[in-house]
């Protein structure tokens, strides 16, 4: 989906960004309320949009936005991920109320046959999925009473199906109706610095395929009827927006450097941003339309974030588990 | 689902099994319509139960059973399994009325991680789906025109997604409304030498799980509101099926061979069969119930299988297809 | 591998059916060393063939073979499985000398694609495999100095590939010159009770396909001129070996409750057993020869199986790493 | 391999640009001979560079690189698709001495985890393995007498071995003698718009991972012992290329549209290409250092140039193979 905002703002789906951009001075906008937290290794930053105004100057709908940032998502820092995942479920608590009785519905979006895009059902594939399991009592003993009744399905791997992502999820939600909706997704970051070290979560939905640049339907409590947490990780960035951005920091460190000129250069660099983006796009689109540009190690990056997002998905659906409880279940 | 009929029964599917049974003599059966076609090759068995009769004598609902055997299933014999490939085109068209306008669900059933229970899935991922394609206008010029709108999805298995089968396939019949669902599965059958070069179709529905023995629910007309035609093929013989066939040709051969104590041997074979099958299911089960027999080979034969059955499929939905167009566009 | 021992044996590499077989009446073999340890929840078998005299009677070569049985691997008991892992670590220090500084490659036998074949791969999947990151230096700090060079491969996984499983490893070998070879494996068992509740270990090589009745060349020190140790997991029985079972207890439950004609039961019971599980054979050849016998959920099995051996091969490897560590970094 | 040539450029492989590159006005160079084949849907370049003259000037080795481009690669063009594995059959030939004795060795190269770089091992899945058939008669009836022995692997990545992909070949290498090795490998590109598009061919060898950026060690006649050919596909585009491909272009446009300033722009243009590029890199690299662009529907673009890579090598190495033949057998 098409996230227009004010500045140039293409396929982007982090709260962050928009805050950015709203404000470069750092004033507090009427209708947001913006909370950091966190230290240099682990930063986590709460957008709230409470009314109209707010919603009119971010471009987003009213509700909060939770991203947490961490360049060890991109490394095997494993003490600094159990951290991200306590943070994580903590903060899901956050977004929803959920009763020890609420029924979880997880739905993992994306095809897992395109590496940066199979984050979705890698998260499923580790969800501990207990909905059938009450009736036939076959139910670890010691987890009795501590688990939540959790589905999981992954619509992108139900094959290449021809029905939209939505329709399947909506199917689905009509026939299980659970409580809530948690729908975890691959996505695409405005600046190559974000990529596969952000996690943002927010209760107002998630345009399935914004990552990847399908128009696709948006999932949200207006479309399904049921509340839902969406998770997002980017993990590509579109390859008008890298060139663009290389191109800005290009031309900055020219003009610091030249005073000869440097009037030009900084006329290029003052062009419109959107025009300066549009030119990028159109020169690129005969050959990379619809191109994104991602890290060569992708597989391994995915696998990581994949079991800490599920992680903390399952610590968070099911109160009585935890940590350790989880790494010898599932892991 | 059990599946009991007169004799003993469990865990199979096949009409062929039914008829066989309720009439050893080959006696036309009142509400039973038998018709046999093809050669040493191939061999088309239709059985057709017709009224309240035939269906309590046969233990099967009323409607349509074909059954196509043919050894050249277990190998590599390309030739045969082109002929096959049309036959069962051909047939399908017997067991549904489909109109140029029929939008058609195909759902495969099955464990894709379990190697004989991945037929349904594998069959999924041969389908050439089209529903799509109409808005976007990207099908090959030279297809347009002779096809039908066909999609397709893999539900998985529950203990995948926490979510009974019937669920998932209702929940996406409802959303997309498609005017014929034709679910493919992997079944038990009840003789060895059925394994692998059997695939029956019917217009009554399938238990899916019936193979594999998970009571699950039923997928036919009356829990979809759609008509089902049901694709099987049986991957698996169980294994109390496998002891019992075996005993009683191991006493066949010693009966014709000893006169003396022969006729313990015959009191042995004429235990009556389902107290005898009670018995070995009972020795059995503490070390083996629930296990299943199949060929070594199992992942070449599936792959196979799931060939011959999405290319009849293909050709049968798309009528302006042929055989080559499939092989030079899908495989 | 046909390993004929003196009673009937197929298909099968368990050293305790061979210690059963051998001596039914439990006397001391000269050449053959029995201890057994552990409780009624793990039971350890060290059987130690030390001359010619052990070898002929055992039938196998002279080494040590040590067996692991629990009923806890067929469940998700991961309590019993952590104290199995560090069991089965331990006694695989027994089976070979590793220096700090030994090379270790590990190979995974099996293919990929046929479920109850997997084993290999699937633990191959999960060792902690290091002998590349020497030279670039991206071990995570907290691990340097605890680690020995290991490597790993899955000559199955390389394809349907055309070349004898022992070429590939061979090959390797030769290049890499490792001090150990860890090769891991499915085999099949003799009694349908051993499945999935076995691990068997072994110095004296192994049959790649013995399991699954391929004839391929033997994998041990002589063919390698390295040392190897062999695991195994009996994950089939072979359809034959399940009928003769099944009727032997079939007899003996009718035995006992039959009184007239008991004699004939007996004669039948007391058929040679050769003789009788020949033609078993016979009779299922046609229909069945080749098929092997499997329980339904065997892809969650595998997968808990190769959990628990990767986890003992990498701690039994990596001396510096306890348990919890390996579920941190690879879990 | 870094791939040093006079004017800047990294990470490809493709003898048409060194021959652009070398020579701006189509002058010929001195041991250096240039052919061009085909039409507007199909290209081949045949690039021969065939003294110490040629190698300096072109910075390649002395050997033949064929280069077969065509748009329809990009897109589900059957007819074409089949017109370009007819070319590349008969290419293969010319690269290549091939007796009807002569033995093979496929290798594909790359991950097949990371979507892009899994064309070396969905080749290796396609391809028409015959050397273990010879001695069990399992070749069926028809095919006798028109297959060469072809044997296949896919090494797999360091990454998850631990094992230098040279070392892996060399060792398999040195068991199986085949008489050639034909590797095939997914590449970087110089330009965005060969992504996809153009097939590689040489008799020099590949240096495995320079698409992705692998130091990695060279395969080629001289380091396996063996002739090798080598077939790559560019699928993905380094990021600093892509961006300094673009500058340049927008440049151009800027250039051509504004009088004023323009000597600026001019300056800019004409900032040696190489410190450009350096310029490019340093500001991309504590971001997107190693990061690579590649196609939204990657996927498919890969199972497409698999299935065209591999029905030519089948056609070749099998040559009473026809197309129409391998659809059936193997399709």
């Amino acid at each position: 989906m098409d996230d227009k905002i004010g500045v140039m703002n293409v396929y982007t789906d982090l709260a962050i960004d928009s805050r950015e951009m709203a404000s470069k001075e750092d004033i507090e906008i009427e209708g947001v309320r913006l909370d950091v937290e966190g230290d240099e290794n682990i930063r986590v930053t709460i957008v709230d949009i409470q009314n109209e105004n707010g919603k009119r100057l971010m471009k987003r709908p009213i509700g909060k936005y939770i991203t947490i940032e961490s360049e060890s998502m991109k490394i095997n820092d494993v003490d600094t991920h159990e951290d991200i995942i306590k943070i994580m479920a903590q903060k899901i608590g956050e977004l929803t109320e959920l009763k020890p009785t609420s029924a979880v519905l997880v739905v993992g979006l994306g095809n897992w046959s395109v590496t940066p895009d199979s984050l979705g059902p890698k998260v499923i594939s580790k969800i501990l999925v207990t909905r059938h399991l009450s009736d036939t009592g076959a139910l670890p003993d010691a987890l009795e009473g501590s688990l939540r009744s959790v589905c999981a399905i992954s619509p992108g791997v139900m094959g290449q199906t021809g029905i939209e992502t939505l329709e399947i999820v909506k199917g689905i939600v009509d026939k299980v109706k659970p409580d809530l909706v948690v729908a975890v997704d691959a996505l695409a970051a405005r600046q190559t610095n974000r990529i596969n070290s952000t996690i943002q979560m927010s209760n107002t939905g998630v345009s399935p395929g914004a990552g990847m640049c399908n128009k696709r339907l948006q999932i949200n409590e207006e479309t399904l009827g049921t509340p839902v947490v969406a998770v997002g990780v980017p993990t590509v960035v579109d390859a008008a927006t890298l060139v663009n951005d290389t191109l800005d920091r290009m031309l900055d460190e020219i003009i610091s450097q030249t005073t000869v000129g440097s009037e030009f250069y900084d006329m290029l660099k003052h062009l419109e941003s959107e025009d300066k983006y549009r030119i990028i796009e159109q020169i690129l689109n005969p050959y990379a339309g619809n191109m994104f540009v991602t890290p060569k190690e992708v597989d391994a990056t995915i696998d990581r974030l994949s079991g800490i997002i599920a992680n903390a998905l399952n610590i968070a659906l099911h109160p009585g588990i935890s940590l350790s409880d989880i790494n010898r279940y599932i892991g």
